[in-house]
């Protein structure tokens, strides 16, 4: 039987995405079961500019969801962002090691099999819909996630 | 024999403490054990405004004591906090979803039997006395902390 | 046969870090198998000052270097830093508590057995070169990492 890592993606931050995505990634390779549940600013990794869609959200998430980034990219670092010159840094370093960027290991983790699913009651305070995110996210509660988080070998909270 | 869950809250916000005790709750509702460790940070979730207690108390720990916040609804936003404002919008946005308030969620796990430590250690440090904490918190050193951890399905530091 | 602690340090804050070697330290005195693996900031951890070395190094990765904390001391808080007066009071209060230092922790964690290991990725796109960390760190990749952490009782992303 396979083993099985359970990612918790909270945070929206390109270092830690890049972290959790290279483990995702790996661990495809070595045939483990990843599955990834992205809740709260975890969501913004997932959603693109092409899919923003402001129908039926109040004043405050048409704010919310401005303001927040809007896929990969558009995510800050978590320390150094210095306004984004020291993310600016950071992409040159990676491009300068040959190091794929963020959307890359992303599309990669499409590919392999990743399982993605985000958190419905995130969704619904931030007043994101499942439209704004990549297709193949499946919507899950609290409860899925615990059920399968407890089944893992390992889970991991970034 | 019910699984278990065990969180090391280290972090003092908002949202990741949202996060840790909706997971809390939840888990409880299956029936998980679960155990929560409050480190550093952690502790101005279970602090509250009226038990501040300012005697035997150093300079420096008086000082913290007033800087730090005192209870759940006081804690920052991790992100986008922006001196307050992004978290009353946070908190308009999860009144419009009829989602309950941080309080709440504390008060749910505190009734649903989920276990409460805190880390000897930090108390020290921060000179934070029992007694300024919610009542059936128990202090308990990082080797207890680390026998239930080893022995349960799951770990989460958050 | 001993329990295994497996702890992913990817942060490079000062409280974070402290956490992590209490718990890595304390799981030692417990016979524990302990294993560190340092990724992205978590190396600042493991640089010292008069260790520096900007041999072959980028443009970036020059600057990078050198705007990075260079070892245990120099990490900042992840909370209340402001400029690193929260962190001199939070030193205090340690020193008042009679506890010890970061580096004591570290060096605690290097005589009792800590397995450190640093993510050969991170390196690379930071332009780290082995010996500008402690000389017990071994260079590993993702993957194994993924099998020492998979094969862990206890597995924490700090």
């Amino acid at each position: 039987m396979p083993k099985k890592l359970n990612i918790l993606m909270f945070s929206g931050e390109y270092d830690k995405a890049l972290a959790a995505l290279i483990l995702a990634n790996t661990a495809r390779d070595m045939d483990v079961d990843v599955t990834m549940f992205f809740a709260f600013w975890g969501l913004c990794l997932l959603r693109s500019d092409d899919k923003m869609n402001m129908d039926g959200k109040s004043f405050y998430e048409k704010l919310f969801s401005v303001m927040t980034p809007k896929g990969p990219e558009e995510l800050p670092l978590s320390k150094m962002n210095f306004s984004g010159i020291g993310k600016a840094m950071m992409l040159e370093m990676m491009e300068d090691g040959e190091a794929p960027k963020l959307i890359d290991f992303l599309n990669g983790a499409r590919k392999n099999g990743v399982k993605f699913y985000s958190c419905k009651l995130s969704m619904e305070i931030m007043g994101i819909d499942k439209k704004e995110l990549i297709p193949e996210v499946e919507v899950m509660t609290a409860q899925q996630y615990l059920e399968d988080a407890l089944g893992a070998d390992m889970q991991l909270f970034i």
